[in-house]
């Protein structure tokens, strides 16, 4: 196990700005690309992201500081609270706005000396810790990151011409 | 073919500082880790991107400028440049300014309507565009990128518990 909690902040804090500055003011065509039917573009990562902010990680540590066992973790409410007619400039600082909400509700927990070890319901993976829970919201930020940077590099996968034979990304 | 000369700066621009803003200040456990013997740390990543910016993507499409089909592109001295006792911040700094001075250049050749269908030859790969060169720049940037968050999510894999199943970036 190598769960931190200091190092597990040093990455959820430095994602919404890395990603800001990162996709502000990219063209359209990078924001809008996908992998094909049925897959995510760039924007909807984000947008993704901003719904966990709002529904999963934080919510879910209080409802298990609460509840523990006894109730199961609410259902995520996938449709809620995303304007999709806002800018990716837009989304980005709302991403960065929550995050560091909660951010500074999770320093005020650790103050109170949070036990890493108490345990939630999930509704469909059964018992839960926190730190688990914490675990998967830095793993989270990684793969998304790693999502939108193959869903970019897919859009030249034909350009690239001789040279797929040593990007590893493209070979999928 | 999806090649754009000004979104593929678009990309090349963004990527050091938002690799400086993510990685800057992070613990060495999460800069020295790698995912097993034989594969790079987070670190290694960054010393073969300032590789590769002192040694191939100008230096190249300037050769091919020059010497067309006539001569193979020389080969990269891998072990050239890289001062492996400096800090990740002084690495980044490297990137981020060895990036500056490289579009700088490009910027100039642009001025003289570079011919994005000009052929060179690669020592293994056999005749290349600078189209590709140039497409190839972009994903070695996305690639490595996509590697680094990579990276570091696998420090969690054992740590995440039953999430696994939600998380695909572990799944390989």
């Amino acid at each position: 196990m190598n769960f931190n909690m200091k190092e597990a902040i040093e990455v959820l804090e430095r994602t919404p700005q890395a990603l800001e500055f990162f996709l502000s003011g990219l063209s359209d065509t990078w924001l809008n690309c996908n992998e094909g039917e049925g897959t995510w573009t760039v924007t909807e990562v984000i947008e993704h992201l901003i719904e966990l902010e709002n529904d999963a990680w934080m919510p879910r540590l209080e409802f298990i500081i609460q509840e523990g066992e006894s109730k199961p973790l609410p259902s995520l409410d996938r449709s809620s609270h995303i304007n999709e007619r806002s800018s990716i400039e837009q989304k980005l600082i709302e991403f960065k706005t929550l995050r560091t909400q909660n951010l500074t509700k999770l320093k005020v927990l650790m103050d109170t000396e949070l036990n890493l070890e108490l345990t939630g319901l999930h509704p469909r993976l059964g018992i839960v810790k926190l730190r688990e829970l914490l675990s998967t919201w830095v793993v989270h930020d990684l793969t998304h990151t790693a999502q939108i940077v193959r869903v970019m590099a897919e859009r030249y996968r034909a350009d690239i011409g001789p040279w797929k034979e040593y990007i590893g990304i493209l070979k999928k």
